[in-house]
């Protein structure tokens, strides 16, 4: 498995370039945080958690930049690097969280630049390993759901592509491998970005995890017929009601309660959001031409139709089993319970 | 609208090069029975009627060619075109059927093989204009369901480009729009073969019917945002406790009695297979490309990882709310009742 953002011991900022995946696995290396920015805005990384972490290690370069300045021209030039990261991908709320929480080192101490700068990238690094502490723990918890001999679908990919490493869907299933479970994986495409059929397919294949792909269209017969055991899926935000998650994750979870097979949502106590309800939530639309062209290289609608493109979908807690989170397996009560602030 | 294949006044078969679409509207025009079987090979005419229909002006070409010989010639080509032309979709069975239609007049008369070509040539245009009665009925049963300003949901395409003319699943919207209703379609693209994005998409656009396209994940949120009033689909089998259609229906219906959305089935009579039962049906696996390989144009999923292909899935009866035939809208009751044989 390899970490899709990790900090060099030469203090620079490595990542998988994903937008060539599946096909060329590459690794980008910088030492400018503008460079970070680009990658981030164009999507060689992608996956909230992974997002935060480039924002973050792209502070520490800023840091490392500025180091020798007074802290004054500091000061002012790290504020510029935080608005440029920040406007990046201006819905990811990780990424706001991230180049607050490294704003917050530097206006907190009466340290120098350099000392500062050593701060900052000691705190981003300790970021990546939070996500990967988080994601691990989900993969205990998780485990315990996945019997010996179980196919587990998953939607989208909430993967170590998706994370710093291990993933948040895709934990359980490899912990349950290093348990010594066999266990295989269904991909779902998951258009228009077709993530399941690229990254969870690679990412999978990559580590040795059986793995098959179906078209979004086939999971509902999938089920029927018994090729399909468990689902577990990622989230972008799970509200006091329901899980917010990539298009097509709602038809998925139908299927699974018409069938009657768990349907899990992995997700990270950072991602829960249990004092919204679903009527605080706005669902993002996005170009329409993810539809209409695939992956920009084949039009398959005809010029002059319009094509609707919504990035999220909404499942209600009625049609889920549970919730990982990295503290333990929860139903609906239970995770209010434990988490909701009043 | 155009109708997808038609027999000339000058005794030619013209049909619309449905590869070409969304992108190109080309005609071809055969005269000889064996090009007729080369098209419905690599699918320049698709939809079961439609195929049945050009299946048998292939064999109309072929009395034609050979009708000058003598009867014992003629019936040993005769035979030899109706083998090449079965041999082309070997589980489409309405090729058998048209061709064993045409047989049947051959077989039944004692008249020279002039007589008998204009006999068969007469029956391959009677064909063809059934297909569009029973379509038009559809249509007009169908047309009762829709109120003006509704926004209606359909899966693949069931439309003229699918039968000779008029459709089945648009039959209903066609005759609502004509008795002046304002309708609007919902085309999902229908992966892996796209025939929504492709086909439904056209035909709606090329009509003036108002059409958006959507990827199948996004079904299940449009009904949830109340976007959707009413789903058509059309159907390749209908046994006695389920409706076999292609691959994705099953999710779409399930979304639909979810958001407690009427979803109709289109399926002329001679769909109907009410002896069977849902074991009684093999489920079509194709060829793995289809997913892997966006319209052999783009590789989405990476090498070494297998894909699934199954055709068509499998929606139970609970799921609907009628069955429209071209004698009326049936429940799954009263379809037994008037349709089964004992």
């Amino acid at each position: 498995m390899i970490p899709s953002i990790e900090w060099t011991d030469d203090n620079k900022v490595k990542m998988i370039d994903q937008t060539l995946l599946p096909h060329e696995l590459k690794f980008l290396i910088f030492e400018d945080y503008r460079d970070v920015a680009v990658s981030i805005k164009v999507m060689n990384i992608r996956g909230a958690p992974a997002i935060g972490v480039a924002a973050a290690m792209g502070m520490a370069l800023a840091t490392i930049e500025y180091k020798f300045l007074p802290i004054e021209k500091f000061l002012k030039s790290m504020d510029e690097a935080a608005h440029l990261i920040k406007s990046t991908r201006p819905t990811a709320s990780n990424l706001f969280w991230a180049v607050d929480r490294m704003w917050k080192i530097i206006a907190s101490t009466n340290e120098m630049p350099p000392v500062i700068s050593e701060l900052v990238v000691e705190e981003a690094k300790i970021m990546a390993q939070e996500d990967i502490n988080v994601n691990k723990s989900i993969g205990k918890n998780g485990a315990d759901l996945l019997e010996d001999g179980d196919t587990v679908l998953t939607h989208c990919n909430a993967g170590s592509l998706a994370t710093v490493q291990y993933g948040t869907a895709l934990a359980p299933i490899r912990t349950a491998i290093e348990q010594g479970k066999d266990i295989r994986v269904i991909a779902d495409e998951t258009r228009p970005r077709l993530q399941g059929a690229q990254l969870t397919a690679y990412e999978c294949h990559y580590d040795k995890i059986p793995v098959k792909v179906i078209s979004d269209t086939s999971s509902g017969l999938m089920m029927m017929l018994g090729k399909i055991d468990k689902v577990i899926v990622g989230t972008d935000r799970v509200t006091s009601d329901a899980v917010f998650n990539k298009i097509g994750t709602y038809l998925v979870a139908l299927a699974a309660k018409d069938n009657k097979i768990p349907f899990y949502v992995a997700a990270p106590s950072s991602t829960l959001s249990l004092n919204e309800t679903i009527g605080d939530v706005t669902i993002e639309q996005r170009d329409s031409r993810e539809v209409s062209d695939v992956l920009g290289k084949v039009q398959i609608v005809p010029d002059g139709v319009e094509c609707l493109n919504y990035a999220f979908d909404i499942t209600p807690f009625r049609l889920l089993t549970g919730i990982i989170t990295e503290h333990g397996v929860f139903t609906q009560e239970e995770l209010i319970k434990k988490y909701k602030e009043y």
